[in-house]
């Protein structure tokens, strides 16, 4: 099995994930295959859309006697005729909504193994919500036990160890825990399925979240009997790799069609609210009048084009960088949704998701309601502000919300104030908090999206922060040019050109960066065409570049030994193993399996000092994995290495 | 031309419109065709959209000679070989793009007839958003002119008489108001693409309501150049019943993608986020490697997909009374049009929006966040609690949020309480305001979805309508039994059902209605199945039933005679003309043009009587328009009549 992270956003990411049987991409959805009856083929849904991967019983293989035969003889795949990755269940589903099974933990890993399965499933226990504490826990013993003894019978199947521990967090966390010390490699998060059902979405992401912070970051995640696209975007966002769907075929039988918003009867609808190319084809009138076999066919085809079609939706927002966006609208179109979405404002739960969001995106963000202003990226802006931003004086001068950039837009002003006294921090009281004037072109004060006025929630947060950060000083308001009588003059050079540099500096290198890099003769090359700060040299070496899309630098191997020079290991840092210490200093990307250690502060795309174990500078990069990543993954890129010393 | 309203929903509409090549249902869009070079013909957009309609320019036709003569010799509808409705536009655009145009305003409507098109367009003056009050008015007079003279000479073309007047409410008003006096058939909502460029989504709103403030209601309301999905679903809740587009095309020879959340460029897309035939046919990869020629059909078809797939979301939302829900749903996919919503909060808005909006639905009401509380619905229902809602006294016991519906889920505590007194008001706080739990069964109390925490915005307004609703009298808050001992005793004859009956027939017919309805021997009988109120007998006559699905009445013709009886003209009233009193008197319904007059307060789904104009009771029936709507509608039904007397 190899699984890597080919990019990212939120905690979700788009993955390759390599089975015996060809590289899936994930997020993905694995259709449901009734090995006694396909309504439609896998061959017919890799050709219609795409399927890559497709999940079946073993159990009830095993069970039939003409299926079991027919297996065993030529393989799983044969039988239903798929030459992609296949994963099996392990009838832990029929022993909860029957009540038991008719076979043993370990003969049934066997059976998957036998018939040639890619992802073998454990025989889990699955933990019913209403379960106690106390049955979770017993629960949770027996599955780990099963998880032992089939991890050391597993040979080369993929096994698959579902993390279980009913709705209580703190089982959740240990299971996940255990079974990542455990040889599985695949971790559904398993007994969701009657929360989805009653809409129980806070429990569901407490489960999700609570899975999540415990399993090895570096294996596929899968929630496992979750099929609705409703969910994908939040269950992705949260680090879901795989879905499998039955809800396709159950809902079509029932004559349900699903959307992004929910499930309508077909009764209920009078125009197909859809363009899909069932829903292109037909009129709602003409499903209804179908035979019901040929019915079945089409709404279960309506559902896959749907489900896969949101696939494509979510991998594409995790590219865009705008998957949080995707999230917020999909849950105001459901009140659960919409409600459950506030454990996420909890600031233990932005903790976590803060590590693995991505520290620049590709697209401006944009505000969709009052969970905007909780997403991990805010958190992250509000909390370097507090660490690395380095006041000037106690005094802040306000001005208002702008166009952006505001540094541009207030370009008069700014200068009308520095003139006078540059001690002062000149900031604006924008709709992301505070946004000192420095820091006016970067992601995301100048790549963002929000109206004049948000909402009340959103406005009292913004007020909040905005007391937050002057709360030490006195807080001047501009109110055009005879503000600046008020203010104390101070004379001293003023280039704002430096100040920008310096202040963006140490937001992403950290508090003093700014000064280290700028120490000797400056020179700063702007862009012809936009006149925006593009190169800086200091004592004639090149030190940073200036992204023009972010606003954010480019660490040059020369500003790269400046901060090593000057912070102390493991600042900055990512430590990379003996055996991979040539191949940096030609100048290669560093791949996960080398990474020794690295700055537990480091983001993805944050840029990075490479060293070796004994702290010599080997190389300058950005991160593509955070800390707990690098240190699990063993496929894929950590580091993609820009300049070797 | 007829136009005739079939569903509703805000006070958007479903309508059917014949022009004399056939009929078109509403809202609907028209592709822009372009008659020297069709990317997509006509008749290809009929077979794969279903297009029923489509708009192309007269003015262009006229200039080009070949065009011309073609026209003139064959008529437009062979020119562009489409045998359905075709709009013609007249060169405004193009004079406000170009400075001036080189026709005459009666010259191109002439020309218009001439070439024999369904919908001919005056001349009229672009008024764009820049324009002072002053010249904005100028033009309105320009164009009204125009439009007399154009009407004089239309013959049995219909004729499209735009609304213009800037960004300025009170000339858009006036302006509607003056063109709906004049002979036009069909009304366009003219000078908004340049708002739509600027993502100015509050002035639109603006010019959209007030427009529509002065506007005949029985005429086709068309936004002249909208014609991305985007806006779409709030239009229509507006009232617009027409869209064209040439985004479809303009946007596909530069590569963008339309989508009901934005535009978005080829080259931003790694995966199509679509499920429509195009982007299930191919992915972003071939798309972009396409020949020019190709990608632009190819993205022009994913352009229309999306664009005709939204307007059967629309026209099913209508259909199912979700309308709102998908206004506000695509509403938080972009800031802007986000942060235009909040107009919609205003009174003067909401009081015009009430008036159309049904009384009941087919779907519950969901909530989607801090906009859903300012419905119209919502209004309605606080306005008729305040006016129609007959206290008991002015001790209020409150119960907490629980399941829905109220009556049921507090049977016991409501049962406790009332048999100590039951002169107590007994409200639930709930997310809709204050219930009284008489009402618990009625639309929308129990036919909405609500989380258990909102929003603070909404929770803040929630616990302004409690105090408001309470604010005469004492409150005892519901904390188990104990509460009981805080109830003063009062004996007296305790019947919930009684009092159910009384409070929903006030909601619905008015304060004092339930004490006519139930003077007398009262019987009531129950379904066998849900134990439900169904059938309410007085002194042995029928006079309401309870629906299952809205828990509102069905007034029946013993009730509608004792109203009658209780109520002065125009109270509850339709009054027809004599012309249809026989046609009403054997159980017809009234159609439009029948009705002389009729109670203000009707709203569409009321329950009304239909009298003469002497007064006399005809029959029983249900309002399916408003009376603005009655008294201007040429064709459709007015009231479904349900019961003659």
């Amino acid at each position: 099995m190899k699984f890597e992270i080919k990019d990212r956003d939120a905690a979700g990411r788009i993955c390759r994930f390599t089975t015996k049987h060809g590289t899936v991409k994930t997020p993905n959805l694995m259709p449901v295959i009734n090995p006694n009856k396909m309504v439609i083929t896998p061959s017919e849904m890799k050709k219609l859309f795409g399927t890559e991967i497709v999940i079946t019983n073993s159990y009830i293989i095993k069970k039939d006697d003409k299926l079991r035969e027919k297996a065993l003889a030529e393989g799983l795949h044969k039988l239903i005729d798929f030459d992609g990755s296949i994963m099996t269940d392990s009838g832990t589903f029929q022993s909860y909504v029957y009540g038991d099974v008719d076979v043993e933990p370990l003969e049934i890993v066997e059976f998957q193994k036998k018939i040639g399965s890619d992802i073998g499933t454990i025989l889990d226990v699955f933990g019913t919500p209403e379960q106690t504490f106390k049955e979770a826990e017993e629960g949770i013993k027996e599955t780990l036990k099963r998880a032992k003894q089939s991890a050391e019978i597993k040979e080369d199947m993929i096994l698959s160890t579902p993390v279980q521990g009913s709705v209580h967090p703190e089982l959740r966390l240990n299971c996940a825990k255990e079974l990542s010390k455990i040889g599985g490699d695949f971790y559904p998060i398993g007994g969701v399925v009657p929360l989805m059902e009653n809409q129980r979405y806070t429990d569901l992401i407490n489960v999700i979240l609570s899975s999540k912070k415990g399993l090895d970051p570096s294996k596929p995640v899968h929630l496992f009997g979750a099929g609705h696209p409703m969910i994908f975007p939040l269950a992705v966002a949260l680090g879901c790799d795989f879905f499998d769907s039955s809800a396709y075929i159950k809902y079509a039988v029932d004559d349900r069609l699903i959307f992004t918003w929910g499930t309508e009867k077909l009764d209920d609808i009078s125009e197909l609210p859809c363009s899909c190319p069932i829903c292109s084809s037909y009129s709602a009138e003409e499903l209804k009048k179908m035979s019901k076999k040929e019915r079945i066919v089409n709404i279960a085809k309506h559902n896959l084009y749907v489900s896969f079609a949101e696939l494509k939706k979510i991998r594409n927002a995790i590219s865009q960088g705008s998957l949080w966006e995707l999230v917020e609208e999909r849950a105001h179109s459901n009140p659960y949704l919409l409600e459950a979405l506030n454990i996420l404002k909890l600031d233990e739960n932005k903790e976590w998701l803060e590590k693995f969001e991505p520290v620049s995106k590709n697209k401006a963000m944009f505000y969709t309601g009052n969970h905007t202003y909780h997403r991990p990226i805010i958190h992250r802006i509000h909390k370097r502000l507090e660490e690395r931003f380095e006041k000037k004086s106690n005094i802040y001068i306000v001005l208002p919300e702008g166009k952006k950039p505001f540094s541009s837009h207030y370009a008069q002003e700014i200068k009308q104030i520095y003139q006078i006294n540059n001690k002062v921090n000149v900031i604006v009281d924008s709709s992301l908090g505070p946004v000192p004037v420095e820091l006016g072109e970067m992601y995301p004060f100048a790549q963002s999206v929000f109206p004049g006025f948000t909402d009340e929630e959103t406005e009292k947060r913004i007020s909040k922060s905005f007391r937050d950060f002057t709360k030490d000083g006195d807080v001047i308001c501009w109110r055009g040019l005879s503000t600046l009588n008020e203010i104390e003059p101070f004379e001293d050079d003023f280039d704002f050109d430096l100040k920008t540099i310096s202040a963006v500096s140490d937001i992403q290198f950290g508090s003093g960066s700014g000064t280290v890099l700028l120490d000797g003769k400056v020179k700063i090359v702007k862009s012809k065409k936009t006149s925006k700060i593009r190169n800086i040299y200091c004592n004639e070496q090149h030190v940073l570049s200036m992204r023009a899309h972010d606003g954010m630098f480019t660490l040059k191997a020369n500003g790269a030994k400046l901060l090593h020079k000057k912070f102390k290991s493991p600042y900055m840092r990512v430590i990379v193993k003996n055996d991979a210490v040539d191949f940096i200093k030609e100048g290669k990307s560093v791949f996960a399996k080398f990474v020794e250690d690295c700055d537990p502060e480091l983001r993805p795309l944050d840029e990075c000092l490479i060293v070796d174990k004994k702290d010599n500078l080997l190389a300058v990069g950005r991160c593509i994995l955070n800390r707990l990543e690098m240190l699990s993954f063993d496929y894929g890129m950590a580091v993609k290495t820009r300049e070797k010393i």
